[in-house]
Order: structure tokens, then C-alpha cells, then sequence
């Protein structure tokens, strides 16, 4: 195979991640989002919110980064947030999803893609959390557009959303207030638990 | 308000992209797919293929190009690439949706999306030229993965393709050879159209 058809495979590969459906709803509420309509807002929100980050970062990194960070759900499946169980084999399942996914690009193309991933994961630069900041921040914002659906749905509790997002201090104090507020108003209104 | 809360009602505004559907399917042929997805799929398009490119290009700059290019289509609706008659009217009814869009943003963030949308449109720098070919490259594999239910549908001929990939070969040399290639395999089934 020539560079061009390994590339043409890995960009056929990756168009099931449209089929990988999410726990959050679009902001009109009508149907959960998949994969990669999450990737595309957020990449786009890494351009709006740099401002935010109290550290600098990367944006072209960051973008490239949270445009593939949910490719290992082909294989791996989306694991709910709040999903305690699925959390302990998750790992393990998307590792070897990023084992074969990646593996199809050039070789040079594919350890790039898996350095961003394994960043991501990581959870350590200033990088790696400004793109867990987006991948957290934007399906509050959804869930909050949409009435609180999802969170109803799953009775989440305010202790359980804050856990998930307790870094996110670190690396933006003013997205982490704005997420105080969100949580708050939807405590009042009833779709998020106290407790 | 403040520029975080402009910031977050585009967010949320953009959110409609994810229900614009274009005439490509997904690849499995299962249903068509949204302008998000799209977008999604050709900026990491533009980082994979840039070696194909004749011309140095900002992949940076070029992934947000792409990234808001179909923004406009939230209120412009989508225009199928060989319907001559929307074609006529889409130009006025992308600027007026450019306008109250991007104006929504804080006044520096909305002027340099709307100078992006602009290069795009305008077809003219390496970047803007490139960006038109993962727009028109992605579909094409999409059509030929899934069978080309979709030309099959529209009737589509080949000259209607090549006119409206007649500048690709100034992009991209391997990547018209390549277009090429697939049109021809798919006038060979019956997909498209000899003419």
C-alpha cells in the first residue's frame, strides 16, 4: 500500500466513530451526540477559550489532540462518565483499540496520533488538561441546554460531577466557576442531586 | 455579557450544525451525514494529507477553516454541490448568515472566523485551496466507500465532477490521480454517469 491508500483507510476507519453515541443530548434535547460531533465543538471551542487557560497551551496541539481522542471508542464503546463499572475495564479495552486504529496509518502518522492519545490520557501537560477541560466542559453545557435530560436520566449527584471535575480548577479558575454556577442552578431546578 | 458568556452562546448556537444533513452518507451507507461530522472528518483530513500538497500550507489555520466553513449553512441550509439552482442564491444567503453568526462572538474572535470564512470562500491562498480539497476529497470517499448510492440518486455525471474538482490537480497532483481513479471506477459500476 502506498502512503496515500494507508491514509485513505485509517480516514474510512475513523468514520464509524459517527456511529459511537454519547450519554449527552444535542442543546434542542432531540437525540444524543456521537463522537464526532463532540470532537468537531470542541476543537473549535480550544480556539474560543484559550484566554481561559491559566497556563499557556498549544491550541494546534490541542485541537489535533481532542479531534482523535475518542477514536479508540470504535472499538472500545463510549464508557459514561458515571459509569463506575465500565470505568475498570476501560483502559485496557481502548488501549488495544489504539493498538490497532493508529497501527493503520504510516508509521510516522500513526506514532504521532498515539503520542497526542497517550498525552490525552495522561493527564499531565498543560495540553492534556486544557483538552480534558473542553471534553468536560462542553457536555455540561449541553446537558444544561437541554434541561438537564441526562443527568435526570442517570441521577447524578453534584458530589459525583464535581469528583469528575475536580482538576479542572488547575487549569481555568474562571470555566471552573462558570461550572459552579451551572451545577448550582441545576441543583435548584432539579436535575442535578444534592448529596 | 461577559466574553465567556458570548463565547458560550456561540458554542451553543453552533450546536444546530449537528442537524444540517448534507447528500454524502456515512460510509456504511446507513444515513447521511451531518455538516459536523464532516468537518470533524476533514480536519484531521488536513493534518494527514498535507505531505500530498504542492504548495507549504498553515495546517494549523487550515484545520479552523474547516472547522467553521459550513457554519453559515445553520441558517443558508445546504446547497448539494450540483444543484444549479440553489447554487445561484447561496453566495447572499451564506454572507447575511456569516454576519449574525460570527457577529454573536466577542468583536476580535468573530472578525478572525469571519476573515477564515472569507479565505475560504474566496479560493485563492494555498490554504483556502486546500481546504477546498478535503472539502470536495472526503465526500467523494464516503460515495465510493458506500457504494455510490448517492450519485446513483442525483445522476450524477462525470463532467459535473470534474467541473467541480477542476482545480484540484493545482493542490494536489497525487490526490486528482486518486480522484481520477475513483470516478472511473465508478462510471465502470454504473455509479456515475459517462458524459
Amino acid at each position: 500500500m502506498t502512503r496515500l491508500e494507508q491514509q485513505i483507510a485509517f480516514i474510512l476507519e475513523i468514520d464509524k466513530v459517527k456511529n459511537i453515541f454519547r450519554q449527552t443530548p444535542l442543546s434542542d434535547g432531540n437525540r444524543k451526540e456521537n463522537d464526532a460531533e463532540h470532537s468537531w465543538h470542541i476543537a473549535l471551542m480550544a480556539i474560543l477559550l484559550k484566554e481561559h487557560a491559566e497556563d499557556e497551551v498549544d491550541v494546534s496541539k490541542v485541537m489535533t489532540m481532542v479531534l482523535l481522542h475518542d477514536l479508540v471508542e470504535i472499538d472500545a464503546g463510549d464508557t459514561y462518565a458515571y459509569d463506575s463499572v465500565g470505568m475498570q475495564s476501560k483502559r485496557e479495552r481502548e488501549v488495544k483499540a489504539a493498538d490497532r486504529i493508529f497501527g493503520l496509518l504510516p508509521e510516522d502518522q500513526g506514532a504521532y496520533f498515539r503520542a497526542l492519545w497517550d498525552e490525552f490520557e495522561a493527564y499531565e501537560t498543560a495540553d492534556a488538561k486544557y483538552a480534558h477541560l473542553l471534553d468536560n466542559f462542553q457536555p455540561m453545557l449541553l446537558n444544561d441546554a437541554s434541561d438537564g435530560v441526562s443527568w435526570r436520566e442517570h441521577e447524578v449527584k453534584k458530589s459525583q460531577i464535581y469528583k469528575r471535575n475536580e482538576r479542572i480548577e488547575e487549569t481555568s479558575k474562571v470555566i471552573w466557576e462558570k461550572m459552579q454556577e451551572v451545577v448550582a442552578k441545576n441543583i435548584a431546578l432539579g436535575n442535578v442531586r444534592e448529596g
